[in-house]
C-alpha cells in the first residue's frame, strides 16, 4: 500500500508522535525481538555528562510536553503501512509496533528544577523494547526545552525582577518557537510574542508594533496617532524608526503623559535609555516606561541594569539557548535484567563517554540556611534524610517524582507548577548560581557507594 | 467562549499555521485597519543583513515548507474564539482574519540556491495587511531551515563526495528535527535517521544500532550475532562499546569478510580509523566500510578526510547550525503605496539597521568559465543579461522565480529539485566558497542605480 498523504490522513495522524524516532531504534528493536533480549527489564536514564558552555546549573524543561507526547506515541495504520512498504522491518516487528503502548514506570526531576552533571532527569523502567524506542522523542523534547529554559533562567536572574518578554519566534523553527515560549515562561519570563504558545500553554502574549507600521504611514505622527487611536495611550510606541528624541517628543505629544511605554530597538541602549528617561521626565511623562529590545542576551541585560530600563524583550539569543542551543542530554541504558532475572548495572567502557550503571536515587542536600550544597546520587536505597553532622543540620530533598506508573501518566503538575518549582529551586541555590561568568557547576555531584 | 482543547478540536486545526504568529502582527493589523493604511499595496522582503559567523555563502532552504504553510494559514473558528475571548482584538479585525486568504504575489530565490548579504530571498507583494501577518511564519521557517542547510552545505563540501548521514534529531526540537533532516538532504546529505522526515519528505532513512543494544546482551558476541542474524552481514556493527580491536576481530568473526561496515563513535577517530582499516584489511575484510560519528562538524570532517573513512554521521553540530543556529534573516517593508497610489521605497533610518528601499531584481553575474562573480541587486527593470565587457563575456542568471501568483502557489519545485539547485549553485561559485575559515562573502553584492 502506498503512503497516504491526503489531508484527512494527515489530520488523523496529526497527534501521533511515534515517527519522531530514529531509524535505529526500530532496527535494534527488531534484532532484540529476534534474539529474545527485547523483553529484558531495563532502566534507561536521561542525564547530562556536563553542563554546556561553563554554565553553573541546568534547568529541567519539557517534561510536561514529553508526557503529552508519550500518550500520543502510537504507530498508526498509515505509519505501519509506510514502514511495511519499505520492506525494512519484519512482520513481527510491525505487529509489535502496532500494539505498542508504554506499560512501564517513569520517574523524573520535577519540571523547573535545577540539575547538574549526572542528575537523572528522567528514569525509564520497562522492557528494553518499550524503553529503547522512546529515546529520540524524550531527548528531542528535553534537550530543546532545557536548553531554552537554562538560557531564560540566566536572563531572568540578570534582570533581577524587571519583566522579560520572549519574542524570538522568528529566529527558530515555527514549532520550536512555541516550545521555547513555554520554556522561557517556566524560567521566569512574563510573556511571549507567540500566539500559539498562548493557545497551547496559556502563556500570556504581548506585542504592539514594528518599524513596518511606522513606515507604512506617510509620517511618524500619523503612525503614532493610528496606534494610539486604536490601542489607547497605554500602548508602547516604537521610537527609533527615524530620530529618537524627535520621536519621543512626538509620542508624548500624541499620547499625552499617560503614554504607556516607548520601545528602543537599536543603537547604544544604555545611553539612549538614560537620555530618553530624562526627556520623558522633562515632558512630564514620568510614568511612561522604557522597553528595550535588540539582540539582548543575559550579558546585555546585566549591563542595562545600570540604566532606567523597565522591561526587556529578548529574541534570538533566548530561542537559540544563548550559545548552547542543545542541553546535550543523553539517554542511556544503565541497568538490565540478566539471564537469572536480576537487574544489573551496565556501562559502556569507551574512554571518553563513561556512564555510571544501575538505577539511581537523587537527592539535593541542603546545608545551613537551607542552601543547596551537593547533588547526591547513588544506587539502591537513598540515605537517611535530615541529620546533624559536625554540629550542622543538613537535610535533603528527594528529586525524583513519579511521572508514569504502569503506563499511566500520574504526574499532574502544570506549567504554573513548573514555574513555581523553578523559582523555588533558584532561591535554594548558592548565590554564585547567578554569576554569568563561565565556571564549574555551582554544587558538586557526589556519587555515593552502593547502599544495599 | 472558552478554549476548545479537545483532541477533536486539535485534530481539526492541526493543519492551521495561522497562530504561529507574533502578537504584534495582529495589533499592527488592527491599527492599520482603523487608520485605513492596511490596504496600501506593499512590498516586503526577506533578506540577511550579513552572513553569520564569517560564512562565505548562505543556502536558501524552507521555501517549499513555507509555501505549504501559507496554504494552511487560516484562522479557524476556534482560533478566532480564543482571540475574541481575550478581548484584545476588535470585531473588525477578527472579521478580517476570519476571511483571510493571501491574494498577493510572492517571488523568491529557488530553494537550494546560494545567497549573500542583501539577496532578496523572498519578495511579498500584497496589501500591507495581507503581507504583514506572514512575517513570523516566513522568518521562522526560512531562518531555521537556511541555518541548517548552510551548515550542511559546508559539511558536504568538506566531505568531498564521501556520504554524510544526518542523525541529530535527539539534539533539537522534535519537529525542528524533521525540518533539519529535509534541509540537510537538500544540501547534499544522503540520508537521515529521522523516520518522520522519511514519511513527510521522502528523505532516505538509515540506522542500525546503539551502544544500548550491545549492553543489553550478556556478551558483545551475542549482540553482534543477534544483529547479523536479523539484519544480515551487510549491516554496520558498532565496535567501540568495550575494546575496539577486540570488537573488530569479533565483528569479522561473526559476520565474515562480507561485513558491511563498522562504526566508531568515540576517541581519536582519525588514528582509530587508520588502525581499524589496517586490521580489517589484515582480516580479509577489505570491502568493509568505516563509518565515523561522534560530535562531528565540518572541521572534524575536513581533518578526517586524511583517513580511510567511508562515511560520516553528523548530529548535534548539524541541527544547531554549526555555531549559527539561525540565519538571521529579516522581513522588512521596503516599498508601499503613497496617497497618490504610487509605490515608493521606504527605509528605517536607525543607525545600525539600514535597509535599501524599493522592489528589487536580483541577478547572479557569471564571469569567465561561468564562475559567479557578483550578486547584482537593483530597483526597477534588470539590466541586459549577457554582454561582452572589456573583452570578457559575462552573463547573468535571474534569481527570483515566481512562487505565488494572486494567492495561488505556482511553484512546483520538489525537494529533489532543490537538492539539484544546491549542487548546481555550489558548482558555480568560486572555489574559495568551500574554504572553512571565516571570511567575507565569496562574491560581492552590488547595488545598482535606479534603472527607470
Amino acid at each position: 500500500m502506498s503512503i497516504d498523504t491526503t489531508p484527512a490522513a494527515d489530520a488523523a495522524r496529526a497527534g501521533s508522535t511515534a515517527l519522531l524516532t530514529d531509524h535505529y531504534e526500530l532496527t535494534m528493536l527488531e534484532a532484540a525481538l529476534r534474539s529474545g533480549a527485547a523483553h529484558r527489564r531495563s532502566v534507561f536514564e536521561v542525564f547530562a555528562r556536563r553542563l554546556p558552555n561553563g554554565r553553573r546549573y541546568g534547568v529541567v524543561a519539557g517534561t510536561g510536553r514529553f508526557l503529552d507526547a508519550l500518550e500520543c506515541f502510537r504507530f498508526t495504520p498509515a505509519d505501519l503501512d509506510r514502514l511495511r512498504s519499505r520492506g525494512i522491518f519484519d512482520a513481527d516487528t510491525l505487529e509489535w509496533l502496532a500494539a505498542y503502548r508504554f506499560s512501564g514506570d517513569i520517574w523524573g526531576y520535577a519540571e523547573g528544577d535545577a540539575y547538574f552533571p549526572g542528575s537523572p532527569l528522567l528514569v525509564v523502567e520497562s522492557t528494553f523494547a518499550e524503553g529503547v524506542i522512546l529515546e529520540t522523542l524524550a531527548l528531542s523534547i528535553l534537550n530543546h526545552d532545557s536548553a531554552i529554559a537554562a538560557a531564560a533562567s540566566r536572563m531572568t536572574a540578570a534582570a533581577d525582577g524587571r519583566p522579560c518578554i520572549e519574542m524570538g519566534s522568528r529566529r527558530t523553527h515555527e514549532q520550536a518557537a512555541v516550545a521555547a515560549a513555554r520554556a522561557a515562561y517556566l524560567a521566569g519570563f512574563d510573556a511571549t510574542s507567540n500566539l500559539e504558545a498562548g493557545r497551547s500553554f496559556g502563556v500570556p502574549t504581548a506585542g504592539t508594533a514594528a518599524h513596518a507600521f511606522t513606515l507604512l504611514h506617510d509620517t511618524e505622527r500619523e503612525a503614532f496617532q493610528a496606534q494610539v487611536d486604536c490601542l489607547g495611550s497605554g500602548t508602547t510606541l516604537l521610537v527609533d524608526t527615524y530620530d529618537v528624541p524627535q520621536a519621543v517628543e512626538l509620542a508624548v505629544d500624541v499620547a499625552g503623559t499617560e503614554l504607556g511605554a516607548v520601545r528602543l530597538d537599536s543603537g547604544d541602549l544604555l545611553q539612549q535609555a538614560r537620555e530618553v528617561r530624562d526627556q520623558l521626565d522633562a515632558l512630564g511623562a514620568t510614568q511612561t516606561r522604557i522597553v528595550v529590545t535588540s539582540d539582548l542576551d543575559e550579558y546585555a541585560i546585566a549591563a542595562l541594569q545600570a540604566g532606567p530600563v523597565d522591561s526587556y524583550g529578548v529574541g534570538t539569543s533566548l530561542v537559540t539557548g544563548s550559545g548552547a542551543p542543545t542541553a546535550g542530554l543523553v539517554y542511556k541504558l544503565v541497568a538490565r535484567e540478566n539471564g537469572s532475572g536480576e537487574l544489573i548495572g551496565v556501562a559502556k567502557k569507551s574512554q571518553d563517554k563513561l556512564s555510571v550503571g544501575g538505577r539511581k536515587y537523587a537527592l539535593r542536600r541542603l546545608g545551613a540556611d537551607d542552601v543547596a550544597d551537593a547533588e547526591l546520587i547513588g544506587i539502591g536505597e537513598p540515605p537517611e534524610v535530615g541529620r546533624v553532622s559536625a554540629g550542622v543540620r543538613t537535610s535533603a530533598r528527594d528529586l525524583l517524582v513519579p511521572l508514569v506508573r504502569r503506563g499511566e501518566v500520574v504526574w499532574t503538575g502544570t506549567l504554573g507548577d513548573a514555574r513555581a518549582r523553578h523559582a523555588a529551586s533558584m532561591a535554594e541555590l548558592p548565590v554564585q548560581a547567578a554569576q554569568l561568568s563561565r565556571g564549574e557547576p555551582v554544587i558538586s555531584t557526589i556519587y555515593q557507594g552502593r547502599q544495599d
